[in-house]
């Protein structure tokens, strides 16, 4: 069991390109979200994992994470009923820091968010230039709303 | 991967009690319940699995499971928020079947069901005598339903 505790930002522009190290394309697909708790199965292509989250106090959320055989995760992924997000998850060091910035594709193309976990709720860190507004309490953003509500859709 | 096929039965008498070859207590929650697919938690005190089951056509279900630490069990059945089903499962061999009988305690006490996993939904199996009539596609009986609507309350 792990205590997830992470800050969640919009990107502004493009800078943050030129810092990037590894990126990896994401699939993860919603199994079920049920009040509070969610069930998430999440594939790169190589690896896959299932994972619960339960319910959070402020940026902190219960988080049980197995890996299992990718052949599962492609059924399971059917499983979720286009209750599916895909995106890409390049990683940026700033600093002390490794930050994670999700470019979204799909019906959440458009969106680029920058997330980074810490150890306490209280750690700090610095805020490289392409950083934008945050985001952590907005629930829209959660990506297991993303799949029910993608961004395309929020104009409407 | 699986797919599940099971035969479920009530129980009459406690005729079965005699051949029984082993016996274990068992408590399960349920994480999520979101329409067809339900993930849950089981332990049997020395091992625990998680478990997703998908949307079922008649008698089979496509079933996930997967064997997690006993310590994560219990931090995952207490995010189950009471919808816990208690019962002790024994092994009943009857002819070339092994029989589990579920034997329910808690909110679900009194409520005795026998199952039986096929191999195909045309399996042939004998009768034993204790055997009652059968539920299988009776939904009040899906144990996650019992988590949900336990057998005391039934009456009411």
């Amino acid at each position: 069991m792990g205590l997830e505790i992470e800050r969640k930002f919009l990107v502004t522009g493009d800078a943050w390109r030129s810092a990037m190290t590894s990126s990896r394309r994401l699939r993860q697909g919603y199994l079920a979200i049920d009040g509070q708790t969610n069930v998430r199965v999440r594939t790169d292509g190589k690896q896959s994992w299932l994972t619960i989250k339960g319910k959070g106090e402020g940026i902190s959320r219960p988080e049980f994470e197995y890996e299992i055989p990718p052949v599962d995760a492609e059924s399971l992924l059917e499983m979720c009923h286009g209750r599916v997000v895909e995106k890409t998850r390049h990683h940026v060091p700033d600093g002390d820091h490794l930050w994670e910035i999700d470019e979204f594709d799909g019906r959440n193309r458009g969106l680029v968010v920058a997330e980074l976990e810490l150890r306490d709720a209280a750690e700090s860190f610095g805020r490289p230039p392409w950083l934008g507004p945050e985001v952590s309490e907005d629930p829209r953003y959660l990506n297991a709303n993303l799949a029910l509500h993608p961004f395309a859709e929020w104009g409407r």
